[in-house]
C-alpha cells in the first residue's frame, strides 16, 4: 500500500509520501511516489499517486513524454491547476483502460500546485479521473493507508496553520501510519510550496535511519505515552447503575 | 459502522463498544453491540458485533433461545471460550445463509470470557465463522472501523497493563474514532472481566453528554496537541540535498 498525504494552508502547499509498495507480501520494493514538475514563475506541481503501480509509473511517464515532446496538451501549459488535474486524470482513466480496467488497476492521485495569476490548488484524483479539491474547512487530502494517520491531521491542521508545523504534522500522521501499517514505509519524501513562489520549495528525503525521523518517532511515543499517562483516570469502583440490557445469567 | 475493540491483558478483559448503526445517511439508529451471558462460577462471556444489523440480531436472538429452551448446544453449556465461539461462528454462518449470503449480510464478533477451570480468552469471529484469538503478543482485537484508533492501542496495550489503564486505552481509542469517522458514535459501552471472577465485572455506559466521556475527549485533545508542539521542528532551513528524482522544470 501507500500512504500520502497533501496539505493546503494560507502559507503554501505540503506534500509528504512513503515509499514502500507491495505486490504480495513477498514483493515488497521501494519506489517514490512523489513528483514534481513545473516552470519557474509560470506553473508548479506536485504529484504523488497510489494504487496499481503500473498505472501510477505508466501515468508519470506519459506526462513527462508529454512535456519532453512540448505536446500541444501538457502538464506546463495548462491556464489552471484544475485543467492540469483534468488531464492528470484522463491519463490514468486511459493507463487503466490499456490494462483492462477494473478495480485491479486503479489509482488514485494527489495533485497539487500553481499556476500564475491564479490561487495554488490541492486536488484528489479518484480512479475514474474525476477530483475533488480541497477547502479552507477540508485543508488536508489522504490517499492509501489514510485512516491511521487520519486524527491527528484532524486535530492539528487549520487553514492558518503554518508550513513548517504542517509538514511536521504530516511527518506525525506518517509515524502513526508506519507503526500501525506494515504495508507502509519509509523513506519519506516531503515537499514544500509557498504560496506564490511559483517554484518548488524546501525538499526532505527521510530514510529510515534518518536521526530527525527517528527523534520524531521517538518522541512522539514519548510525548503520546505521556499524555496517555495524565488523562483523568477511570473510576472502577463507580460503575454505571445502567445495567446492559441483554445480560443474561442463568 | 461500528468500532469495538476486545482487549485481553493478564488482569482480564475488557470490551468497548459504540451504538450507532447506519444503513445509509439518513438512516442512524442507535444499537447496543454488546451482549453479556454467563452463569456465575461457571462461565461467562461478551460478545461484541460489526456488521449487518439484521444477521447480529438474528445471531444475539438464536443465543439467547438456545439458552432459554436449555438446547443440547447453548452458550452456557460449552467446555471452553473456543467451543463457544465455534458454536457462535455456525449461527452466523446460518443467520447470514438465510438472508441469502454475501458481503451484504456479513457479520464479525468479538467473544471473550472464561470457562471455570479454563484460562480467560477473546475471539475475533469472520463472517465465514472461522476465528482468530488474541496472545500476549497480539492482546487487542477490534471490529469495525478500526483503523483510527488503532495507532494508541498498539501505543500503550500490553498484556501487563492493567485492566483499568486498558479500558481507558479504549475508550482513547474510540475517542479518536469518534473524531475522524461520522458512523461511529455514542453511547459508549465498557464492560470489565476480571480473571478467574467467573462473573461480569465492572459496567459503563457513557452517553453523549457523560461528563467523564467529555472529559476525556477535551483533555485527549489537549494533551494531544500540547504533545504535538512539544516536538523537535523541522528545520526548514536545512533541507535534504537529495533531490527528487522526477523533478522536470523546463
Amino acid at each position: 500500500m501507500t500512504y500520502c498525504v497533501g496539505i493546503k494552508v494560507k502559507q503554501g502547499l505540503v506534500f509528504c509520501s512513503d515509499s514502500r509498495t507491495n505486490a504480495g507480501i513477498d514483493q515488497i520494493n521501494i519506489y517514490k511516489k512523489m513528483f514534481t514538475f513545473g516552470e519557474p514563475g509560470q506553473c508548479q506541481y506536485c504529484i504523488m499517486a497510489s494504487g496499481n503501480l503500473a498505472t501510477t509509473q505508466g501515468v508519470i511517464t506519459q506526462i513527462k513524454k508529454d512535456i519532453e515532446t512540448a505536446a500541444a496538451r501538457n502538464l506546463l501549459v495548462f491556464d489552471s491547476v484544475q485543467d492540469a488535474t483534468d488531464y492528470i486524470g484522463q491519463i490514468s482513466v486511459n493507463q487503466q483502460a490499456k490494462a483492462g480496467g477494473g478495480p485491479m488497476f486503479s489509482s488514485n492521485f494527489i495533485v497539487g500546485g500553481q499556476v500564475a495569476g491564479k490561487e495554488p490548488e490541492l486536488m484528489l484524483i479518484y480512479p475514474e479521473g474525476n477530483y475533488i479539491s480541497a477547502t479552507e474547512l477540508t485543508p488536508f487530502l489522504q490517499i492509501g493507508e489514510s485512516k491511521y494517520g487520519k486524527p491527528i491531521l484532524d486535530r492539528i491542521i487549520k487553514t492558518e496553520t503554518d508550513l513548517q508545523t504542517s509538514a511536521l504534522c504530516a511527518l506525525v500522521s506518517m509515524d502513526s501510519t508506519l507503526k500501525s501499517n506494515l504495508s507502509v514505509g519509509p523513506p519519506i519524501d516531503i515537499q514544500f510550496y509557498h504560496t506564490d513562489s511559483l517554484k518548488m520549495g524546501e525538499y526532505f528525503h527521510f530514510d529510515e535511519n534518518h536521526e530527525y525521523l527517528r527523534r520524531i518517532h521517538d518522541v512522539w511515543n514519548e510525548k503520546l505515552v505521556e499524555a496517555f499517562l495524565q488523562l483523568p483516570t477511570m473510576n472502577i469502583n463507580n460503575p454505571s447503575t445502567t445495567v446492559p440490557t441483554t445480560q443474561v445469567q442463568r
